[in-house]
């Protein structure tokens, strides 16, 4: 799936002022894949109809959809005065800076009414605002009654903008430190300083004082550990690699702090499902050079588990239980010794980063929890590699039923989801979809993060493209995959515009580049073939991939602040064209406005160690996605040889790896279906390379051909 | 010419830190050209000689070339303690950050003995130190005597952690805040704050004091302006243009302040000579809304010159003539007012920085100058492109010649360069060379940036490649050019080596990229087919090039701090691969410690509308240098179908452009040259595209073809 916007809501701000402040060029460079993340969003049609708000008439129009936030806003205001506050903040995220949350923190929807996973609030004494980018006006204008402004724009200087404004001078603004990473304090403070407005930090969240008993409980399931045969190493061994880390670090730190969910999930081994996807749960570790301390709801432990932990000592490798709710109080106590504590910026709460005083901080972007779980060890894999290979079998199934049920007209967006994430169901080992899945059929595809509902979706046809990005959740690995596909005569622009897609993918997958080389530096091969016809994307082109962890897992990547290629991580490698008529053609009467279609091709690849001809320390990707492309959509002209040459070893490589897994399992039309689109492609007006002796003799028959064809 | 090292040990302990501020993970990214610049120097060998200093045995023993430094610095000294110093920092800039200096300001040379272009020193009371790169390790061995500690590091806070070691608390250490840059200071500052040491600005430089009469004065030529045909836009419209843009900027400012000394040399369209191979002057300008104040030595410009720049009154069109030394008092009073001052802060010293209050000063990377001089219009694109076409013409010439001379055992590498200067200050509007010429035989063109001198140089020989890196002043343009060579037998290795670098040069040449792509965004697209092979090289790949003025113009070019890519801008592209055995390849004995070759190929490009098939705003490069490159080493098989194609598409543009301007000055000899090296290459197994309707009729033929082979 593509890096999601939520997460780039959340930190582009910090993007763009860090950026800032190092060079004033970044501005000139607008088009750089990062700010184009954000700027490069099909354009929707934004014309009113029955399903929005319309705030200028009197009364208001509300459609169905709107959410009354009146008497909670009455109440939420009371709470402000309270405090003595002029305004409260209410940001999209929890205390891990996760990028999916639970119900139980989805502050801001119920606040505002608004669903959408991105968007930030402010509620002043007189007025409420939204913050969100385009990809959610049109629900935004949904969802809200009118009590909300809608603000067309994102990151933190817009909301200051609109406080300054709002807020009199001495004003207050009152906001959670637990919801605001460490970057987005520091910039909003740096925007309103002088300005005698100050930010005041309220631990008790205003908004969970309202919602109350409706509010839903925290997460509770049991927490339980993995198999051995489902993990790299034993949570004693990660331990004792990151205390190893600690001891040879420079600023010789005493402990590491960890915040974001998947990093004391990896670090244990041990999972739940609290977040949607995701199989975490709520928790923080401090993990010292004597002591490890897992913040957690204990109550969630079995003694199964509490065995596992070694919970019942205090040594160096024992795990000391306490509770989540106690970490702040915990850290401010740790750091008044002779301490040093190693964070991760990117993930660690302001909450968190205010208790320990500034000389005791030993701050790097990542923790190095979340570097090491970066790099996958030989075991883990083989457990990933694994994982791709049944969900290939699952793809390869949905492919074939809907090569057989959509002639039939009997598949829509969402039926074909429900049935994708059966067949992966059925897959061993598995544990749900990794995402929400992306299922859509024509136009729709056009809109990067589309998802169809029950009530409203698309049927499938022949006559339209049809774009699936999907991914599940197994015990050895989580994948996320996507493919275009059209069942009966796609246009020749269609054909171009998934073949330099391909094109994209081919070049990137099939680099030799040298070790440590970042992501955003080899990131403009997935777009060449695009640009050379007037054509590109406005997203990322990839991200790291957990094993049963994340489907987005930072820091790997290749945007500005990925950590550079390392020999054992999985990135995704995604080449998306959406709506190529919005984004880059020439505006063409009613061919401009409304999306067409939407192509998006994404594997995850292994980082390896690359074999050059004269040596050197050099990388290169495995593909460990395992399905075929569309073989009608490939126009097989515009092919470099050396990128057919590739796509055909790719085709054998699915053979080998899947073809033995569908006979064994006996499904045959499957078998067959495989065999048919992983047939050698040929270039049909071929490029052919000749032996130096038979140039003369081909050229001359040539010639003759070239005659008698005349 | 490669991008020098002055300007990245000038500026890479800023670039660093400032990155180090924004992520964290910059660190990681090691291998990005940024640092690689630095780091990828080929490996000097150490081994101490004849003419290198001991200063371990007793008495330490001096080579004949070492500067006796003892005298000076126990002068120096005194006027330390005069001023109450524990230590002095001397850098080897100037006041306008230039790239090459003039004599007067050496100071860090005459103080040390040691004469490379890139190197800082601090003299502490009973210490002195200098830090340089790679490059400078054993030319400072041979010139510095032993009151000098060598230190092999660059940036800031080697030095910094020096200080901090070298100089007790309390202690003052002195600096010129002219030769500052503000992102020095500020690193500096920041490295030493809360140590209880405090940089102290003396604007009387201290080692002018000592240096006294013996020190080179002031350049004191005449400054002239330019013809009109040698202008792209008159010094009035210039102005008007810049002040457009003042109006039109958000924060507007009153004025701009240009200290780089090309800002000046072009607003005015004025040129002197005071510094080598750069046609400026000592200047500065404070551009006003109403005014416009040119800070030069007044004796210098004729009646003619003050009456040209209608020096005679005060209005807005009028400039106003103030003394060179008077621009710090001069911007302090003018700051006094209600005025907002925009500075570019790359070239901005601390100097002017800090008497402007902070509130005054509207911030920027580069000047607006600075900006709109790196876009050129169309006049100034025809004034290079012509002298380009002329530069070609002297090139050829060049290269007939050593065809000529070099079989005869004749040509070393310095009277190769003379030569070569010779016949370009043949060539008409020629003002001398735009650089030291390198002209490099065998191995010591596998050093960046070797330069023969009359003393030591290598014979240029038919078994041993030949590097030339040059280039012109003209009136009309200033121009650079890399050709690599080999007049007998290349290896098979040199082959692919060189045709590699070529074949960087051609993707990236022929690449459509969309607009304000930045440099570093497509860098690696030189970098590919080298990478392929476990190939690769430790420099940036072009700067940006001036009319008539730097042979290394900002901000343009490919790297992190390059603004982006705009249609009028004109970049080197250069591919450069030194010492690849040293560099790459694995050990082998005998063959690792030295280098065997260096190849560059290096052509200047402009940045022009690409026309693609789906429209959009997208950019291309037009090769402006047209000088065929070496057939006997490229070897076509390695070469793509389209890379072939576009130098076939080039040598065409060569003898279309290039043949009439040989033949009209009746330069046989050269012009049958020029047929011969741009005659189309054929690639011997050759990659043929057939037309669909043949395919089958050859691959028959072919396999019949085959078979009789066999």
């Amino acid at each position: 799936m593509l890096w999601d916007q939520v997460i780039w809501t959340k930190r582009e701000s910090e993007l763009r002022t860090s950026q800032g402040q190092s060079h004033g060029t970044e501005e000139q460079t607008q088009t750089s894949p990062i700010t184009a993340c954000v700027l490069g969003h099909p354009k929707q049609t934004t014309s009113g109809g029955e399903d929005m708000r319309n705030c200028s008439v009197t009364p208001p129009f509300l459609p169905v959809t709107a959410v009354n936030t009146t008497v909670r806003l009455k109440d939420f205001r009371q709470h402000m005065e309270t405090k003595g506050l002029d305004a409260y903040i209410i940001p999209d995220t929890d205390a891990h800076m996760s990028e999916y949350i639970a119900e139980h923190d989805e502050r801001r929807r119920w606040i505002s009414g608004f669903s959408g996973s991105a968007g930030n609030a402010v509620v002043s004494k007189m007025k409420a605002a939204l913050w969100t980018d385009s990809r959610y006006w049109i629900q935004a204008e949904r969802q809200m009654d009118c009590n909300w402004e809608l603000h067309k724009e994102v990151g933190t200087l817009p909301m200051a903008t609109w406080i300054l404004a709002e807020i009199p001078a001495g004003g207050q603004i009152g906001f959670d430190p637990f919801l605001f990473s460490i970057d987005t304090w520091k910039s909003l403070d740096l925007h309103l300083q002088g300005s005698n407005r100050s930010l005041v930090a309220i631990t008790d969240n205003l908004v969970d004082q309202v919602w109350g008993t409706e509010r839903p409980s925290l997460p509770s399931q049991p927490i339980y550990y993995l198999q051995e045969n489902f993990t790299g190493s034993t949570w004693q061994e990660k331990v004792t690699e990151i205390r190893n880390q600690m001891q040879t670090h420079s600023n010789a730190p005493t402990a590491v702090l960890l915040s974001a969910l998947d990093e004391t999930a990896w670090l244990f081994n041990l999972r739940s499902n609290d977040i949607p996807y995701n199989p975490f749960f709520y928790s923080y570790t401090l993990l010292t050079n004597s002591s490890i301390r897992l913040f957690v709801n204990a109550s969630r432990l079995s003694s199964d588990v509490l065995q596992y932990l070694s919970s019942d000592c205090t040594g160096p490798m024992c795990v000391q239980i306490e509770d989540y709710g106690r970490i702040q109080e915990s850290i401010q106590k740790y750091s008044v010794e002779d301490v040093r504590v190693w964070i991760g910026t990117e993930y660690t709460t302001y909450g968190l980063y205010g208790v320990i005083p500034q000389e005791k901080l030993v701050e790097d972007s990542y923790s190095p929890v979340m570097v090491a779980k970066s790099v996958k060890n030989r075991k883990e894999q083989d457990l990933l590699r694994a994982a791709h290979v049944r969900d290939a079998v699952a793809m390869i199934r949905y492919l074939v039923w809907l090569e057989e049920n959509v002639p039939q007209g009997t598949v829509d967006e969402f039926s074909g989801a429900e049935q994708v994430n059966k067949f992966r169901g059925e897959e061993e080992f598995s544990s749900g979809p990794s995402f929400e899945t992306i299922s859509a059929s024509g136009l729709n595809a056009a809109l990067a993060h589309y998802s169809p509902t029950k009530e409203i979706h698309r049927t499938l046809s022949q006559d339209e493209m049809y774009l699936l990005d999907s991914g599940g959740q197994y015990w050895d690995g989580t994948t996320d995959i996507t493919r275009t596909v059209h069942w009966g005569i796609p246009s020749s622009f269609q054909k171009e515009a998934y073949t330099r897609v391909l094109m994209g993918n081919i070049d990137l997958c099939r680099l030799v580049f040298p070790s440590s080389t970042s992501g955003r530096v080899v990131e403009a091969f997935a777009r060449r073939a695009l640009w050379e016809a007037g054509l590109n994307y406005g997203h990322g082109t990839g991200h790291g991939i957990g094993n049963f962890l994340s489907v987005h897992e930072w820091p790997v990547g290749f945007q500005s602040n990925n950590i550079a290629m390392a020999k054992g991580m999985f990135t995704s490698i995604a080449y998306p064209l959406h709506d190529p008529t919005g984004l880059s053609l020439p505006p063409e009467p009613g061919y401009y406005q409304d999306g067409e279609f939407g192509i998006r091709i994404e594997d995850v690849a292994l980082v390896v160690e690359a074999q050059t001809k004269y040596g050197g320390s050099y990388l290169a990707f495995e593909v460990v996605s395992l399905v075929p492309y569309s073989r009608n959509l490939i126009n097989t002209t515009l092919l470099l040889p050396e990128q057919l040459e590739y796509l055909n070893q790719y085709y054998k490589t699915i053979r080998q790896k899947i073809g033995p897994e569908l006979q064994q399992r006996n499904l045959k039309q499957e078998y067959e279906w495989l065999l048919k689109n992983t047939e050698p492609l040929i270039d049909n007006s071929s490029w052919v390379r000749l032996p130096a002796s038979l140039t003369i003799l081909v050229a001359t028959t040539l010639a003759l051909a070239l005659g008698q064809s005349l």
